[in-house]
């Protein structure tokens, strides 16, 4: 693990890591599941074949302050895992593991400590020249929860295991800032995005 | 100024603040200068009418990181200031006013306290259901200067004098989440974004 810092301007600092691409996902069906592929071209509008593709989507359970089908900014264009993390979820729910392609992951990253946690901003950026952008936390739902359950029914578990299991452990989502190719293997740089908190002054 | 809290999940908070709509302001001309206007329509692509529409834009100075012209994702949709920080420059140029459309704001806003200090993330939310999110401060560069310098031809400014007078003064830029019509006096309710911390664990 490599960290280093940057500097901008005068008071915005970034901290640096180094990670890997430990697999790749891409799936156009209607469930779930993705498919394991040795690269992915990332455009701007999404990730070429992807059902998760495009500029904007439709509101879903995601966004319970608009009404269902309004259409909205797409701000998951891609979705990452940590291998090591779902490992813990596996373990918590009694199982050897949980695959990245049965949660919908479209990349699997190894080398980056509390993947989960890294901020809204952070970039990671690729040796094309591809840069993928963080835009939230992926919070578990129950969707993963019944495939997991399908891989290994003498465990007979409930869907629901997985949410609880997998808080914080789940990666993220986001959006892509420039175009490129990522191929099983690449290294990855991040850049960690440090938000300053917001002073509100006393109430007058 | 309202003030209250909603809770999603277990872990994320957002404060609330109430502020209007003073101004708005359009132009898809070359310069930097824009025209006040009663009302605008945002889209998922951008403010019609105004040159900084679009779901892409080309790398410029703001992005010393790709060369000029790349193809990126346009975070800089709109932009927005509020009055009482342009007026605490305008007092260390020494000059009476910095009208927001010279600076080319698309919104003026009333009422948000430290207006440029809200974080990336928060969300600013229309009567229309229009959404804004903020991207980022909107850093000042000398473009502004050159224009306020033409205003006050008898101060004899140089251009440099805006960077440094408006710097955490100059509002903020970000894209839009969902669409609708803005109009001047539309109250505005900023759900402020209140990032967590990455634990970088310790080097092993």
């Amino acid at each position: 693990m490599v960290i280093h810092r940057l500097f901008y301007y005068e008071q915005v600092a970034a901290m640096i890591l180094q990670g890997q691409v430990q697999a790749l996902y891409l799936g156009d069906n209607k469930g779930l599941e993705k498919t394991p592929c040795p690269t992915l071209e990332f455009t701007l509008e999404g990730i070429t074949g992807d059902k998760h593709a495009g500029f904007t989507k439709k509101a879903d359970a995601r966004n319970p302050e608009y009404k269902r089908g309004t259409m909205m900014r797409n701000d998951r264009q891609w979705s990452a895992v940590a291998p090591d993390e779902l490992a813990e979820a596996a373990r918590l729910m009694g199982i050897d593991c949980i695959d990245p392609a049965w949660v919908g992951a479209n990349l699997a990253f190894d080398g980056i400590p509390n993947f989960t946690l890294l901020p809204k901003g952070t970039k990671l950026i690729f040796p094309s020249g591809a840069v993928l952008v963080v835009e939230a936390e992926n919070m578990p739902c129950v969707g993963p929860g019944v495939v997991i359950a399908s891989k290994y029914p003498e465990h007979k578990l409930t869907p629901q295991r997985f949410p609880k299991a997998a808080m914080h452990k789940r990666g993220l989502v986001g959006v892509i800032e420039r175009a490129g190719v990522v191929h099983v293997g690449d290294p990855v740089t991040v850049e960690i995005y440090e938000a300053a908190g917001y002073p509100l002054p006393a109430e007058t």
